[in-house]
């Protein structure tokens, strides 16, 4: 049976990629030897990481001003790291609280600067994406996540402020476009929208980094990643390579301006099922819903456990809601198909139909 | 034409290892789904997470005193990560040069406490290991690196001291046995001897850790990381899978004493052709030479590139020296088999006969 796959993440990617990656694995390229056990420095792998690099810049449409990395570990390194690089002890940076990633990006920075909360939505659950446009320009950055997995929140436009944007875009980069003059620093782990867990993309604006006083570890130091260009130490190879598929993938699709079409046919397909249909209902303020991860809710609660075991037997698997709110969260990431959440959507009708 | 690997890392892995990992790329355990488009909190990724510590545990003789985790990243991270979980800025720890990745750790940890080098082989371009026995027990920790890739040396006994010892194992770990006793901790990249890259073996000592003063960023506590059971954030799913076969395949090949008979037969094989063979000599001191990586060079260097040429034809990949040494390189971790050696020996002694 087909399976359709909802889960958060790691999460579904296109079968084409699947298939050339395990390809790869058995023989990278008519070498006789695996992906797997290359050296990073082979000429057959600085292309793949070249070809990544490249892909990235195309898709969001990257000129000179920002530096685009691969690197190891997943976003939650970032939460240091990037206050590490850009951000004086003395300094003051804005963040806005919209959610679990948030609130550990917020705890970590607190240790490298003033790290003043501008915004939560923590009253309500995290339903929804506080307004913080007009901020003080003394800020060094404002930093937001951009779409919030566990809450079903996203930011539909990026705030409107005159300081610069640092961004943890994990769970909806390349699902749309983005100006990326905004931002200083966007960070993503690869495991929602671009390849297998294991590393994470970083963009950031050059002329951003060099500006603290701190010593930092070599690892820590984005220049020096930059100067290696991503290969400063062993970078995990497997990962980047299914990323730069992935974003081939994208490429071959429309782009980020393609796959903001489909994501919002997506979810418009399933809000307005959940809209409809009386069983259920959303958590989340209608205007910042997020097009990657739909939570929705059976007022009946106690179908819960049947309504998942329905899913799974039209194989849709994944479906089930994080502790945090409860009910189902339909993550429905760049290479989920229409038909998948038509799936979903005829298991909702047809649970109306038997128990409503 | 079959092909001998000999790179220095990301480096050769067993056979049924890599058909293994390509076939559940593509499907993984029946679930209609691939490894890598799976939650990591899925029953069966916890299985396999659950199986690599314990096998790590069998194979190491790893009692309840030790921890044993899967990080992100590489090992590179671990010459900040170590210092600044194990050792308070006040305190000393003492580090050995034996090469590039030792000038990197010892680096990195003057940024953490007050660092003693207390011994380097860096006067005679790290052709071997300096003896530090009996070392002042003032000192948090001893910091050694097992095995030294680039140079082609080697730790064959660990230092004789009354401190803990803090080992970096990224190119040695599981090719032999060790007394884990002696050590607080130790960290290992993947890429060698268990794995992809992408993934860090990290086995601490419980109670080296909660001892320093200084307020740690979540990804940088190894508290959190044993707390989650190395899941505090998304994994590095498929080299910790990988790494899982390979600790499988240690297992059913005889273990790590089963490894260290495999290696020093290949390394006596390859070293006693170096020795005899009247074109080639090794840079290395004859008692410290590396099992994993061994170093020879022609006496006539005019000659190199002709041989590598006659390697790759032969299907010998992955010969060419690291710059720093020069000649060639042949890593014969444990995945390598005598057949591959035999096959280098003879194209050695065919070059003597053609050239000598």
């Amino acid at each position: 049976m087909k399976k359709y796959n909802f889960y958060a993440g790691p999460a579904i990617l296109p079968r084409e990629v699947i298939e050339a990656a395990a390809a790869a694995v058995l023989d990278f390229e008519g070498m006789g030897l695996s992906l797997i056990e290359i050296s990073h420095r082979s000429k057959q792998f600085v292309a793949v990481m070249d070809e990544a690099v490249a892909l990235v810049k195309e898709l969001l449409n990257i000129g000179d001003e920002h530096e685009v990395l691969f690197l190891s570990g997943g976003a939650s390194s970032q939460f240091y790291l990037t206050p590490m690089n850009l951000l004086d002890q003395d300094e003051k940076a804005a963040y806005v609280d919209t959610g679990t990633w948030a609130s550990k990006a917020i705890k970590d920075a607190k240790l490298f600067g003033n790290i003043e909360v501008l915004a939560s939505s923590k009253d309500k659950n995290y339903s929804y994406i506080p307004k913080t446009d007009n901020i003080d320009t003394s800020y060094k950055y404002l930093h937001i996540t951009s779409n919030n997995t566990i809450f079903g929140t996203q930011y539909q436009t990026f705030p409107d402020v005159a300081v610069p944007i640092v961004c943890d875009m994990s769970s909806d980069i390349f699902s749309r476009p983005i100006d990326i003059h905004k931002f200083d620093l966007i960070y993503a782990g690869a495991q929602k929208n671009m390849g297998p867990a294991g590393t994470t993309l970083v963009i950031v604006r050059k002329s951003a980094l060099s500006k603290v006083s701190r010593v930092l570890p070599a690892m820590i130091d984005m220049k020096n990643h930059i100067e290696a260009e991503s290969m400063y130490n062993t970078p995990p190879v497997f990962p980047i390579y299914v990323s730069m598929l992935t974003l081939r993938w994208i490429k071959n699709n429309g782009g980020v301006a393609g796959m903001q079409v489909r994501n919002e046919t997506k979810a418009q397909l399933l809000f307005d099922e959940i809209e409809r249909n009386p069983m259920f209902y959303s958590p989340t303020v209608a205007e910042d819903r997020s097009r990657m991860n739909v939570c929705f809710l059976l007022h009946n609660t106690a179908l819960e456990n049947e309504f998942i075991a329905k899913a799974i037997g039209a194989g849709c698997v994944g479906l089930e809601g994080h502790r945090s709110v409860g009910g189902f969260r339909a993550s429905i990431y760049n290479a989920m198909s229409a038909e998948g959440v038509q799936a979903l959507v005829d298991i909702m009708k047809e649970f109306e139909r038997t128990h409503g």
